[in-house]
């Protein structure tokens, strides 16, 4: 089974056309948006080309559907408000070409799905969301984005056709640009999904003493930037024993009151985020961020409090489409791939409710995305689908 | 000669009338509105009173004059937009009341002075600024207001009288509440200040690089708030053999960018302040703040760039002038006051380019300045009076 790579690019540079903006290779392409049902309906026509039978959820997530069981390759189809040409639509069609390549090569049924609103213009991964029953069509559609359009009143655009059974499909497969800078940095070529990581989201609110920055000694200030500080050192000192070099932690939002020059700040708000692929270490984590916050709060006289945690739990590749994608990374580009977790979410997430998923990465070019420089060397975005796609073969030839 | 503490009580409950609002105390009377030159008119009244004859200058600055060569005591009687009723209005009130000890006493020659937009609605210390020369009428007149209003067209509402004559005064000395904590904590009830500190005032930014908050390993990572996190944590270290328990050191200003809890910060912009009597160490100070950052900058793969830089000298109070207030203080409070720095400007500041000037504080509860809540013991606010009523009959004897 071997991809077309000058069709495969072709396509990819076709459908950057629609919303096709910004610098590079950008495109704004945000869900529901006529950029975005144009593209749709281009990719449906690929789709019928390709002998695929299209149909339509009601929420927009666009399949082409292989007779009988196949298996699902595919991601989305919109884009980040500015986005990069490959995010998503890469695994789109990489999914066309591969359902191709299987029809042209003999090889298994592969169908093709492009979800919708994955870059949450109305939430966080939406339309898989849906689909796969992680939340009611009737929640989404009281979704607003932010200039307080409703998604139910978005979604009607959406040429619907019915309802898609996941019943059909024996597993999904999404590859995707990796969004990080680690296959970029190391040189290798395929990045095989271990898991799809947790993430523990917290704000953390130190408040001590608002006073007069001239006048007041620094022993009796109780300084509420000082504390976040204090909070942040201590913090990596405890990571230390506890996690791997897959594990990170941000304080990306932080907000000092009354933030000026001339007064010692009395209130700092800041987020806590932290993720890995390991529920157990999570929550270690979040003891340890806990206690710290604490220590912190009682040496420096602050009162401290924690706001409501948001948590999504990691998800496991399922081990026999890992194993297959594992194995022709290692027949293509032998010492030159690896194990690795995704820290960002996608559709996998979602979809992984239904069925088996497994995901691979192609390196991200100084590991840019959700901007309109981001971009993937041609060779490296082919020798990603032909992996894909001997994957796919080798699926197909157990199952029958 | 003895001051009349209940005479001086009544006086500045009297004057709180002006503006009176908020809890507690709580005043509002910011420069040349209603309620302010309601007050100025009430002041020139009491100083009519108390025989001294009132002078106005083109600014609004009120003074009450003593026949011949004089010492002038005084502040300002304009208040923060949420002031309390003793920042100024003490130091105008307690001169007044020290002129009338002085007539009734025998004592020397004290004239009065309440000094202009002290509290900054158009600048910092605006009034005082243009008597001393060192910002021009002209100048000061473009000043503006948060609400657009140029300090030309506000004080279209004084009644001047004419330019009052700094050399007719033979030094100046400001009584204030202390508006920090040090005395309320020691449990001490005057400050005599040695000096009023120099200010240096920089604006910092680490630039880094914006990144996924997930898919970047923090290996790899250049996280601007890390940076300042850890500046800010080397610093402290570096300080300790320079720095004195008067020193003040504050980062009051933090601005993150983009600040949202899924991305690395790309930059950081904050503000680094530092107080100190003493102008070499303000220079110590600012060499290793900038080495720290640089060596931060260098070990983070940050670019690093500094703003410019705001700088007020030290003045240091006149050796007679502040003799006399403590050997008053030793008399009055043996063992219960003591020397200390002024970590705020006052504007005695100013006046110090024209004349000797000395300053001395009584306590402020709980430290609280700048607010409706505001207060001093009404034992300690006859005491620093009385303390100050003595000190200015030591310094006529010595005249006479």
């Amino acid at each position: 089974m071997r991809v077309n790579g000058a069709r495969l690019l072709a396509d990819l540079h076709a459908l950057r056309e629609f919303g096709a903006a910004g610098v590079g290779k950008g495109v704004v392409r945000p869900a529901y948006s006529e950029a975005d049902m144009a593209a749709r309906a281009w990719i449906a026509q690929q789709m019928r080309d390709a002998g695929l039978r299209v149909e339509v959820d009601a929420m927009g997530n666009l399949f082409g559907l292989a007779e009988g069981p196949s298996v699902l390759v595919g991601s989305h189809s919109d884009s980040q408000p500015e986005g990069g040409w490959l995010d998503g639509a890469l695994g789109v069609i990489a999914g066309l070409e591969v359902a191709r390549a299987a029809r042209d090569g003999g090889g298994p049924a592969v169908s093709v799905v492009s979800f919708q609103d994955e870059e949450g213009r109305f939430g966080v991964t939406t339309g898989s969301a849906v689909w796969s029953g992680h939340l009611s069509q009737e929640a989404a559609d009281k979704l607003r984005d932010h200039s307080g359009v409703a998604l139910g009143d978005a979604r009607k655009v959406v040429p619907v056709t019915g309802q898609i059974d996941p019943a059909r499909f024996t597993g999904f497969i999404e590859m995707h640009i990796e969004q990080g800078p680690v296959l970029d940095t190391s040189g290798e070529r395929i990045g095989v999904v271990s898991d799809i990581v947790g993430i523990r989201d917290m704000k953390i609110t130190f408040e001590g003493q608002q006073n007069h920055a001239g006048t007041t000694p620094m022993s009796l200030r109780r300084d509420a930037f000082q504390a976040v500080s204090a909070f942040n050192h201590a913090l990596e000192e405890r990571f230390a024993n506890v996690v791997t070099p897959s594990t990170v932690w941000t304080i990306g939002h932080l907000s000092l009151h009354p933030n000026a020059s001339s007064i010692v700040p009395g209130r700092a708000v800041f987020s806590m985020q932290w993720r890995d692929g390991d529920s157990d270490r999570l929550n270690r984590m979040e003891q340890i961020i806990r206690s710290v916050a604490q220590e912190t709060a009682q040496a420096r006289g602050m009162a401290l409090s924690f706001g409501e945690m948001l948590g999504l739990e990691p998800v496991a590749m399922d081990a026999g489409l890992r194993g297959a994608l594992e194995q022709s990374a290692q027949k293509h580009v032998p010492g030159a791939w690896r194990l690795m977790p995704s820290g960002a979410l996608h559709d996998a997430t979602n979809v992984s409710r239904l069925m088996s998923v497994a995901m691979l990465f192609v390196p991200s070019i100084d590991g840019i995305s959700h901007a309109f420089e981001e971009d993937t060397a041609e060779a490296d975005l082919v020798m990603g689908v032909q992996v894909l796609a001997d994957a796919v073969a080798t699926l197909g030839a157990r199952s029958s």
